[in-house]
């Protein structure tokens, strides 16, 4: 019998994380003031982001040690399987060997706790008690929830309104892990009340999620906040799925010839794709595929500009790949792929030609999610599928020309809390959304015009 | 940094199961037919159940292959991690050294699958392709839905009207793996029809679900029908638990002193105990607690009794420990142990003082989840939960005694598909219903007097 998993033990669990500032080629451009278009200073950040974060935010130091107290609680569920996908092999008939990082194996399901665990933990050494943060559909809030719980610290989660009611089960999720869950907009902030006064039945957005948290966080010294993806120490922690990763692969004997993962704000896709982009640069042919829905085209259709964070303007600009702002993408049920800009880095490498963006229409997506959970057995998160899609799509052309690739793609997430997507679209079929065209066009022209 | 999970590799997997009938020193009493009270023959059987797993149901081989298409649907997920529970034995300050086996690693989130992927095999080669069973909650359905699909069936799962319609994601994970869910009673069978003729409106329950599942089975010779628990063959494909088990134990250089389990059917517990049942009878000091709801206290409260299996008594009689299949428990959201009855197998061993049985309520029960869940991270099932209390009760009693047991405990399913039932624990307050003893002496008294 074939030992579909590459296990590694706790002794082979990376003991420092990756940082690709050490290694990259490209200055990457810094945040800037909106008002002073000067590049932000450390001290403004620190209101929101305890030390150890903002200094690995600019590290240039290639390794950069795990706490012990971090890797007891990543121990939980890490280092998580490769996994050779042979049933999915066999039926697409291919000569390519596929590889997926099992991400889903953490206690909230997915890729995010390795950061959030990190960030929980310099937090705490810092003198800081209490976490603020926003979440969508409630992937990150409950992976910080999860990650605060296991460290002892206090956590609030602004939960978008509409989510909040839609989909109680993240929520309750967060509860028990001991989160208090708020829906937004909420009474509690200045921000909250102010959308609340225009429009007291607002549904909610992340623009707004973000602004409460942040606020809260701002206003207080005991309290600060926490992103769960876009920034460079969220990528460094992610770092441990593709250090693994490499250790599998010498195990298996195997060397990437493609490495695939879906990208939101970038963090799971550079986790995997980072540790392997210094042999890329000094001539490895190695193929790194970005993949995203077409009803969100950051990477395909957005351009590399500087642009605010979020929505309502509050964050310092930054340099990345942007459909503006303003973009509001249709509602596909990918709710973690829904979001205007890409984490620096990831955009760089693609402005560079070092990463391949693709996008792809919520149905092949499902599809393709169907297709994997009839062979490996497993369900995808929706996000998840659009790396899937991307490498049945490389697995048949290996097929087609011959090839016998490896192909390694991120498996960032299941779907157990995504039941009802999955509902809609086996039972009443989903709409595959015109590319926004248009939409991107009117967000970009309210870009500031900063070089 | 402790190596907190145990590993085995796939080399590591049991080749074979273990059948305690081998190595059992008291006679398993014969089903009966209610009509004749004779012992039923195998061609009684026939119309329903494949003849390996009728052989699989009386057989005394101690060791029985496991068929190589088998063990490699069952490495998706096996060997499954035991894991030591470090952080909940500091919680609970304890001397005791607390692992768990966790089951919830296989896709469909439970035990179960370990013998629905046996089940629909040994159905496949003996030339049926369709499948028919009942679900309550859906745990069942969903490991049998999943095994058709990996192993090319066709699945059909009759699920109770009520769980239907109020948990619509258990029912969308068996669309996902291709099975048919009918709401049930349904108007496909004369079962379902004489139901809703007398009661349009009927939410339905197990029982009904059953026939209508059996009767489907029973009148097409390419049909065949699959039950999740109590059967002596599904004991034996549940071995699996305990026989890694006993390796990983071995690993990390530890004897079990207390095994610890929850029992609906009784599946996951013998899978966990039964294989250390004979080191027991030869003398060796292991405790082995079974644990069940006090709302429905089967081996507690039951007796050792010829019974029907179902409520509609369309089963032969089985001895066992029962509450008369007359009982109807009060609607815990431990929905996998409201069973009246209890496998023969498990019965025989409580009755002859080799396992112990242990109810509680199921507050106790939720505050033991999100102890473990705080500590160890992941959320467990209900019915898991049950065993967790005892668990936790366990290593209170090693504290308070100074003694430094090794307390392995059954995690038999994730909470992923159950958090309405912990949001009402945590935001309205559950009932522990008062102890159901005058409704078991109605149900008790007319059972059929068969010695």
């Amino acid at each position: 019998m074939v030992d579909r998993r590459i296990i590694l033990s706790a002794a082979d669990m990376p003991r420092k994380w990756y940082n690709l500032a050490a290694d990259m080629p490209w200055k990457i451009p810094p945040y800037m003031d909106p008002d002073t278009l000067e590049p932000v200073g450390p001290d403004k950040l620190a209101a929101i982001f305890p030390p150890p974060l903002l200094e690995q935010e600019v590290s240039t130091q290639r390794w950069i040690d795990i706490p012990e107290d971090v890797l007891d609680v990543l121990s939980i569920w890490r280092p998580s399987p490769l996994v050779r996908a042979t049933r999915l092999e066999a039926a697409l008939d291919t000569p390519a060997h596929i590889y997926y990082k099992n991400e889903s194996v953490s206690p909230p399901g997915s890729h995010k706790p390795n950061t959030a665990v990190a960030q929980a933990y310099f937090n705490k050494v810092s003198g800081i008690r209490n976490l603020t943060t926003e979440t969508g559909a409630g992937q990150w809030g409950s992976a910080l929830a999860f990650a605060c719980r296991l460290l002892d610290l206090q956590c609030k989660v602004y939960m978008v309104k509409v989510s909040y009611e839609q989909k109680p089960y993240r929520r309750n999720l967060m509860q028990v892990w001991g989160a208090e869950c708020v829906a937004s907009p909420s009474n509690e902030t200045e921000s909250g009340r102010a959308v609340l006064a225009r429009d007291p039945d607002c549904l909610g957005s992340l623009g707004i999620a973000i602004s409460e948290a942040v606020e809260v966080a701002a206003q207080s010294p005991d309290i600060n906040y926490s992103l769960g993806s876009v920034l460079n120490h969220v990528m460094l922690h992610q770092s441990v799925i593709g250090l693994e990763t490499q250790k599998q692969l010498e195990k298996a004997g195997e060397s990437a010839d493609i490495l695939i993962g879906c990208c939101g704000g970038g963090s799971n896709f550079a986790g995997l794709a980072f540790p392997f982009v210094p042999q890329k640069l000094e001539g490895k042919d190695i193929q790194i595929i970005a993949t995203e829905p077409t009803a969100c085209p950051t990477m395909t259709r957005g351009q590399y500009r500087y642009d605010y964070g979020d929505t309502s303007k509050m964050t310092p600009l930054i340099k990345m790949m942007t459909l503006g702002h303003s973009f509001v993408p249709a509602g596909i049920h990918a709710g973690g792929l829904r979001y205007h800009g890409m984490a620096p880095m990831v955009s760089l490498l693609i402005e560079n030609g070092v990463m391949e963006p693709r996008s792809y229409h919520q149905n092949a997506a499902f599809q393709a999610a169907i297709t994997f959970a009839h062979t490996e057995g497993i369900l995808p998160a929706p996000e998840t599928s659009h790396a899937i899609v991307a490498t049945i799509e490389e697995a048949k052309r290996c097929k087609e020309e011959g090839v016998e690739k490896c192909i390694v793609m991120n498996f960032s997430g299941h779907g157990h809390f995504d039941l009802a997507a999955y509902d809609k679209y086996l039972n009443e079929g989903l709409t595959d959304h015109v590319h926004p065209g248009e939409a991107i066009d009117a967000a970009m022209a309210e870009l500031p015009d900063i070089e």
